[in-house]
């Protein structure tokens, strides 16, 4: 690191100030927010970060899906961008935190290089993700997926939201541009800080995740059709019982996903049964299985193991039906050089840090498909996310946002 | 067996349309039956029942509870009566056969012995059990429990429907005594035919059940609560997962069943997650287990066996909560000399039979506890009940009669 580097840190409680003022667009009673893709309120939030970027030199440019860039000019305007943000649209019961900590620390980096007077070799370009929770607008990720060339502008433009009313709409209505006329502009990297929404960082004492990548994910549905019988003058050995198949996927799978390491997880996170009285065999069970797995092997194997012991155990109980995947996200690894830079700023600032991958999606996963990327965690209270509880503390967000100074200084210097 | 005895036979054509007429009260549209306790329906059913049996030279009377007895006199009117009967209350979308077939085939005893000028030395004495369905007063076997003096009259008078109507009030409304002034007669036997309302006969191509006893039978409701987690972020060694308990109980409680012989039942009928979103641990799991077994000692093996599992897994996972017992009944032997004379009519007849335990209860349970009492199952259809679609065979009930005939015939001979 350089002399000038070394010393870089941010204005720990401006980031807690303006991350408590965008709180207030689209606050809860419960202490949360609810500031849904596209909507006024995500308008406000938007005009509140422009403001202060603006009021910071940058100048705003929105394309043709709704995603705001930022851009603050370095010494060479030859050379391409250096990316950071996230998103700033919430969960109908969303935190403070999620997303929103990405775009303000992206922020306050510049607003601390402009405290110091430092241009950088490449410019600095601050994104905001349009659509990235996915909740108003059934399409997580929508807006970095556009940008990445991974979904079609004419597709996302027609996703509508549960009252009939599409993206092309909304992004009309706001007059934002809907052609796609300017080509994606030059990055030459891109990071993102994120809170964890996971407990690992707090459980280990850590107070910065190095994350080199993105786990494989799927979400299956496992449908079993048996016979409903009574409970008391029905043999076991006469029954069709599809409670038996879950007697045996759930212990060889929890099994299984031990020995895959600690990275692996299987999560079911509903079961049904019908009819559902306590002294009838159910006629039918449904539940849900969600696999996940930073190595693509051992993901596949997790994934092989659900489909035989499905398989075998139908036949051997003779219920009808089977696992159906519903849903699949691969996993990405993140740029080399990119998680270097974060693991130097880390050790840079003297800070704990965990080298990790995310358990959950992030727009970085569409944005390293075109662009070296890396994302930096910091810890939040009791793992909790996508919940008005969300919480973190101003020591860790300024602390990942130092972080974030520190690795996108580096990888601006030309 | 006597002479006359080996060539007694039912009328089977009267029998079975004796049944087709009583499934025109409270006939539904899907082919079933509606004819709850103490209802006008209930009242109608009983009259066409009693106009039959005082026909056949029966006399009439109710008791403080509303069960109605029909006797026929013996030669000798000191010995105590030998009884036979069932119920002619149903399910809400009953059947045709459950309960009303005991009743019939009682009457089709009565019927046939008159067509031959028999007179019994013990009197017979034909029992309709009031409320034994417990589908509108919340309390099966209402009528046969008080008459056993297993449950007092007072507290049955005051069970409540849903429309807070109360025993006492319908038993009022037609009329019936409340005062319980008669002592109960001596019985010296009593038998109940009924179909199985299981699979069992027809399985194994059996046309009698000699019944010789009632299942143990309990219920509990497993309560587990763990903690809420996001699937993805989250190590499994972090969570406090209460699925992981089901996996541990499901195949130790299915495995355990096995080894305890195939009278063994074990039944998880409701099971649900909280929230039961597929992409987060549950941190509420609520399943439900019906543990029965024949043998006393087996049965409370299961039992143990259940709260242990359920004991080490909790504490094993780090989840709160365990098994509740929330109902019991005790099984029952029936009395080896009313089983023999069953089995000794059935050899008599040449049927195909089926030693076995009822899996449901019945009024012979509470019966039994004060009487010498068997029962005789015949094959229902798929071993359906408890539902419309309930169906019989008239050659299979008319064997039952036959069999309810000639123990009837033994057992009331001095």
């Amino acid at each position: 690191m350089s002399d000038v580097s070394s010393s870089l840190r941010v204005n720990g409680g401006r980031l807690w100030s303006r991350l408590m003022e965008m709180a207030k667009v689209g606050a809860t009673s419960a202490g949360g927010c609810n500031r849904q893709a596209l909507s006024e309120l995500d308008m406000q939030g938007r005009a509140l970060l422009k403001g202060w970027a603006e009021a910071a030199g940058c100048e705003a440019r929105i394309d043709a899906i709704g995603n705001l860039f930022l851009r603050r000019a370095g010494k060479n305007p030859q050379l391409p961008v250096v990316m950071t943000g996230s998103h700033l649209d919430t969960q109908p019961t969303g935190g403070k935190f999620d997303g929103v900590y990405g775009v303000l620390a992206g922020l306050e980096v510049i607003e601390s290089l402009n405290d110091r007077g430092i241009i950088t070799d490449h410019p600095l370009e601050l994104a905001v993700w349009c659509n990235e929770e996915g909740s108003r607008f059934p399409m997580a990720m929508m807006g970095s997926a556009v940008w990445a060339g991974r979904l079609k502008l004419d597709e996302a433009h027609g996703i509508k939201d549960r009252l009939g009313v599409s993206v092309r709409d909304e992004l009309s209505r706001w007059k934002f541009p809907l052609a796609d006329d300017t080509p994606r502009a030059a990055v030459k990297a891109s990071l993102e800080a994120h809170i964890e929404q996971g407990p690992v960082l707090e459980q280990r004492g850590k107070r910065i995740g190095v994350v080199t990548g993105v786990q494989h994910m799927c979400r299956y549905e496992v449908t079993l059709t048996g016979q409903e019988a009574h409970a008391g003058p029905t043999p076991m050995h006469l029954r069709k019982d599809p409670v038996r198949v879950l007697a045996e996927v759930l212990p060889v799978m929890y099994g299984a996903a031990k020995s895959l390491g600690e990275d692996a997880r299987f999560t079911v996170g509903f079961i049904e049964t019908k009819p559902g009285s306590p002294n009838t065999v159910p006629g039918l069970l449904k539940f849900t299985v969600d696999i996940r797995h930073p190595d693509a092997g051992r993901y596949q194997a997790l994934k092989q193991k659900l489909f035989d012991t499905v398989s075998a155990a139908i036949a051997k109980h003779q219920v009808k039906g089977g696992a159906s995947l519903m849903w699949e996200a691969p996993g990405v690894s993140f740029d080399s050089a990119c998680v270097s830079a974060v693991r130097e700023a880390t050790e840079s600032l003297g800070f704990d840090k965990e080298e990790m991958v995310s358990g959950a999606g992030h727009d970085s996963c569409n944005v390293c498909a075109v662009v070296p990327t890396a994302m930096i965690f910091v810890p939040c209270l009791g793992g909790l996310s996508h919940n008005e509880a969300e919480s973190a503390s101003p020591e860790d967000l300024s602390a990942g946002a130092d972080v974030l100074l520190r690795a996108l200084y580096k990888l601006a210097s030309a």
